[in-house]
């Protein structure tokens, strides 16, 4: 199935994502402004941060006979809603199909891993391009019709690169960055061009093992489960917001190649998982945590 | 901590749990009335089945300034919402402590666990009954404190036993009734009297291995997970709304006793997830499935 | 990596699987055969079903400096061992690659995921040859450099159909089959040319919902997990051996599709696991019940 | 049931664990010293560690027509094989039920699924001492009628109040100790007289959140798992050899005290497995690693 004719089927929707301090009146407020527009609601998630009392939503509704054009729905939003309650919130219409840029290094299970999801229409997402630091995963790019970049990155030339990197991703209308096991930390600079828009896979429950080589740790210290993280990358390695984890069972029996393979099996649906859900913008960032709507 | 002493520490709140035809405009209706009435909204999770169009909502506030007083919130909701939007509800006071009877039967492992979760203050129920039909575990009733009846049971007497029980329990003021492997099937007439008021746990993952000895015809089966299974008790041996269910692995290593003890803890865990939830009011049954708020 | 450099990389070992009637002096007798001709044993798992009172073991020793001929190894431990003690066995060596055939109907998800574990290096087997009883998948087999072959399976034409795919597999030397959510039901005659050498996927845990639409089935009766279950083809549908299985949690909230969809994930990890193991031959069938060694 | 009438219930049998450098012909030589002597072996579970070419083993066979009589099995193994090998070995008999002591602070749930576990016969042990810096949980001990005794401790007190603890051990013929959310670290002193042989449970997925408040950390950090580890003591505070681990999923919606009341049952399912491991002889420690027999 094309893209385009996927886009057809889903719902003609509006999704909102909100945040702001917490009141009382906020959903009924919100839910009115929808209602008496003639919106149908047909999700909404609610959560009320108990220690900062910060108020969140996501919420949707369908177009079909709202009253407010679907260009002007930010704006009266913003002016009858949002300024007075200190809302900060986003705006995504369900037909519009984001676009992915993939960063790889030497490992293909998560590439083809998320290739596939895309190919056989569980992500519906635009992948126009792969860049990497390395070039042996070209041909699995070829191999499902996607454009291919060569960045060698070294001590001397990362700053420039990155630069080249970030022109070619502005050229390419990128909405946001997967890194598939890429193998480089991200400069500063160049996380800040994608503020909660690149997803990073760690190989490892954090905190727990940061860093390099962490399937090795593990295996050293012994421990009886391992795990893998996918997080929004920031300035901070392996710190960023955690989006999804999960975990598999070890023994002392399972080599430290064994711990290799099941952990790729982890990588591959953790990675599947927060990928999922920022193309369904249910993730929503705050304070160095992720709220995950269901 | 006495539970007298755990009431006073709970916020004075009121849940209201809702169900009705889906349309537009529920949610604003009912938290209108709520924020209106000067109730602030510590709790609210809602929930439309796609398939039957119908709206489920699970919605908590807090009692301290709110306008409508304690003893007349259900009459005005009946009054200015409910008919309006044909919702059946219930309401329920955080402060009231429910009443709950365990029945037994000769395993102690659920007993012990459900008791000491009562003891250390994270059931805030009260506990002032066990019946079984065995005289085994009076002396775990002693050792808790608890009153203890044996009712024997006999085809012959079935009928007669059930009927002295629901005597007991109605004197006893009893809410709800915890089966903690109590191997005796409930009739129809009892049931009906405890409407989704009465908590299973079924040592299987069902629909599979219903009746009688699922751990033997697991390990019958050679199969590679073993499960429990909380629901609420219907007509239908083990058919009734599920509550929870969890599984555990085993292998071709574990023995018909292993798959035994293995499957104890999980009953243990599943069955008192599925009584905290019955507590805290997070269950709502509809056409034999239940909405379990998170 | 190409096959033939894995298979250089690989020890140069020999793999014997046996079972027989339990008695005394068993482990000894096998290790004192393989260490006497020196050979390094570099796996022994072994297990006693304690109902039937039957011994497994499985027995893996390197070749370099092993007495007997790679040859002659099968007829010298029938003679001086098997015999004796009524044993049957099996034997395979390292470095020789199995070959395995895909059959498929519509759905990729699974195909994608062996495909993609193949050519990364992780199945180090053949796959010389995808059947499918509809052309949708052509592509993908192409994609991947693979044979592909319709066979379209009507009542009447299925027995002359499946005479013709035994045809082709013999033809392409096949020496088990992948039902990668193949939706056609194999005939008894055409299971016995492959006992306990086809392995299937099926999207539920069985034995709970067998036959079709087990996700429609669960998302009626309300469960909170959902399973899939990997298992031999036997020619009881449904009911053959299990190798692996394995559960996802699903709430209230999930739809048929969210089923489908979690459901998606499961299948394709838990048949990966089941070839995994079939390739390492780790497993061995006895009564129905698949001994895993790990 | 009695203590021990379970005694009697288990199988006359010997249990061996064994690590020496790993050699060719070490599984036929013990196997060989076994059944020459008409043992009945029932279980038999090997390893070598890959990486420092160590070889482990646990066996037990039964003593029935054993021809060395028992208290002189430990001698001519020796004698015969340990020396030869240089193995380092251990011998326990099935019949002895092991003495534990349980350390206590505040938190009741450990303690209560401990008690219950030996009240019900899931562990075969004695249990006639319960050590606390605190005085709450006496009531608790006077329930199951366990002597307990209180060493409140302080910075000065510390190694007077452990010698005396010690001196009580000695007295009660302590075999281990379990710390059952004891919140007070032993200095390496007192750890030295039971090396492995003090099981703590620490509240996270070590290595992740070492330390005080665990719960808090993983809170702040915002995970969407948490975990309980259970391990043997040494002096690095809670850097001992992992003996079981596992986890439960979390969200944002999770309160820090949703996250103590799901790590609770954690806690009591992770110590209580470790526990059942060391009571059945199936724990070997290397390099501060676990080998856990399966």
């Amino acid at each position: 199935m094309s893209t385009s004719k996927q886009r057809e089927k889903r719902n003609d929707s509006v999704i909102l994502l909100i945040h702001c301090p917490d009141r009382r009146g906020l959903i009924a407020a919100v839910t009115e402004f929808i209602t008496k527009n003639q919106g149908n609601i047909i999700y909404l998630d609610q959560y009320v941060d108990p220690v900062h009392q910060v108020f969140f939503m996501r919420i949707e509704w369908e177009l079909d006979n709202f009253l407010i054009p679907r260009e002007k729905i930010g704006e009266y939003f913003d002016t009858l809603l949002a300024r007075r309650f200190q809302m900060q919130w986003s705006l995504y219409f369900s037909r519009e199909v984001l676009r992915m840029a993939i960063f790889v290094s030497k490992l293909p299970h998560c590439l083809y891993d998320i290739l596939s999801r895309w190919k056989t229409g569980e992500f519906v997402v635009d992948i126009p391009l792969i860049l990497s630091n390395h070039p042996d995963l070209k041909a699995v790019a070829e191999q499902f019709g996607v454009d291919f970049y060569h960045f060698p990155i070294t001590p001397e030339t990362k700053i420039d690169q990155e630069q080249s990197e970030l022109e070619l991703l502005r050229k390419y209308r990128i909405d946001f960055i997967v890194l598939a096991r890429y193998m480089q930390i991200l400069t500063e600079r160049f996380v800040q061009h994608y503020p909660n828009r690149i997803i990073n896979i760690h190989h490892s429950f954090l905190p727990a093992f940061p860093g390099a080589r962490p399937y090795h740790s593990a295996y050293e210290r012994g421990v009886k489960v391992i795990g893998a993280t996918s997080h929004y990358v920031t300035a901070a390695l392996d710190e960023g917001p955690i989006i999804e984890q999960d975990v598999v069972r070890v023994s002392h029996t399972d080599t430290l190649s064994d711990f290799i393979r099941k952990g790729r099996d982890l990588e591959k649906v953790v990675l599947a998982r927060a990928v999922w859900l920022h193309l369904q913008h249910k993730t929503l960032v705050y304070q160095n945590r992720t709220i995950v709507f269901t």
